[in-house]
């Protein structure tokens, strides 16, 4: 698999990157399709939000463009994953100078989901690790994921996705994805100002929804209203669409509204089928 | 200087590196006297601790103290950094097969804080950004500091250290150090059982004035309480003790305990002077 580091064609970052130090920077994961990375301007506009939280000099996207289109070259479909580091400094929590941020963009294969996780929907958990809280980190796609990989290591295979909630109990998002629910003709999906990541698909999903003029409200949520919703889906820019089939002891039917969203999305091509 | 990745000289870690993707890692930062690791059975049990409740294999210790003493090697004094990451994987927040871990040991100069510091005290700040409460990853020192990054991004130079509190409000710990308060013969630090780190020089602290036969107590408090305080002192592996000088609107003259505390740390050899 292809990888640039700083535009150079090698997997090797410095030790002293404050990436590896500290987690100190971003990353954006996105789908490739023939070449052309999807909803990019949506990416870039979110990893420049990052970086001026970070206090990160802003990216050069046509800089990244190019790199991700070069990892990629011959793929019909690839993901590409952009990091962002603050780059190499001495020890310490102190960024001393004002050295260059590191970029690492990489192509990797697509991953091999089954057909039936976009068309049957997909069971789910409740993961027992939960995500601090932290207004200053949320939102963005920050390199601490700690977190998520201590709730993702909370089982192997039987469940699709596993659902995290923050410190005080409320619903935040899955380990890779986000959550939405509809209860009769409204679509709420948990606010990500506290903690989070602000999904790129979790945006379009909004701004599909609120155009065709469904109630929809980005806000605090506890694991019951989540349960007891008449449908509930997942979103990131690879997945798509997922209806979620089970939560806990609680079933799902397939959701007209989900059907509608997911089909709206691939329509839009911010995202296409598997099949 | 010196750097050794999985024992080659090299200052090349994978791109792949979970450290580097998710900071999915622990690490350690030690003083080294003359080619001896300063309270080392104390830092590897830390390591061992994190590493369990990380899940990932244990670090042989042997292994890593001949590494710490190579890379440190002709140096009087020196800062030894230990980082141990789940190594080499593939995309995603599961750790898809049992990769060996990565070690990074390297060797940095020691810091030149000012002789003033021990002996007259620092100046210290409130910081803004505060700490993510999450259980499972309190007291280990993992590599997901962005926190402390942007906590130590809100000054220059002109406090030594800044004071962090939780998403609840409780004070925590400083940006790179454990904060002690002493109200009339009793010790107080927060505890650091939601957030933060349990430094092994806090832990020598407390053996210490527990030895002594002081009220001794890990609890939440509150800014108000430290800010209350007769004496306020920060510990690091690194600093040892240093005494604060100023908090805010308050000053602290310096105290007895406190000086008796420092001497202690320093008379068991666990820390030495800088004069």
């Amino acid at each position: 698999l292809n990888v640039l580091v700083n535009g150079h064609e090698s997997a090797c970052v410095d030790a002293a990157d404050r990436g590896l130090q500290y987690g100190d920077g971003l990353f954006e994961t996105l789908a490739v399709h023939a070449g052309t990375p999807l909803l990019w301007s949506e990416h870039m506009q979110r990893l420049a939000d990052g970086c001026a939280r970070l206090r990160l000099p802003p990216p050069d996207p046509e800089c990244l463009q190019r790199e991700v289109m070069q990892v990629c070259a011959g793929q019909e479909r690839a993901v590409a994953k952009v990091i962002i580091t603050a780059g190499v400094a001495g020890r310490g929590y102190r960024r001393e100078s004002a050295a260059p941020p590191t970029r690492v963009v990489s192509a990797h294969a697509w991953p091999a989901y089954p057909d039936s996780y976009a068309r049957e929907g997909v069971a789910v958990r409740w993961c027992d690790t939960v995500l601090g809280i932290n207004p200053r980190l949320a939102g963005i796609k920050h390199l601490n994921r700690l977190e998520h990989v201590l709730a993702r290591a909370e089982w192997a295979m039987e469940f699709a996705e596993g659902l995290m909630c923050d410190s005080e109990g409320y619903v935040v998002e899955g380990t890779m994805s986000n959550v939405f629910a509809v209860i009769g003709a409204t679509v709420l999906t948990p606010a990500v100002t506290v903690t989070g990541v602000a999904g790129v698909m979790r945006s379009q999903v909004l701004q599909w929804v609120r155009a065709q003029g469904y109630a929809c409200h980005e806000k605090r949520m506890t694991p019951a209203v989540l349960e007891a919703a008449d449908e509930i889906f997942l979103t990131n820019s690879i997945i798509g669409v997922w209806p979620v089939r089970t939560l806990a002891s609680r079933s799902y039917a397939l959701g007209e509204t989900t059907y509608k969203i997911q089909k709206a999305t691939e329509a839009a091509q911010c995202f296409y089928t598997v099949a």
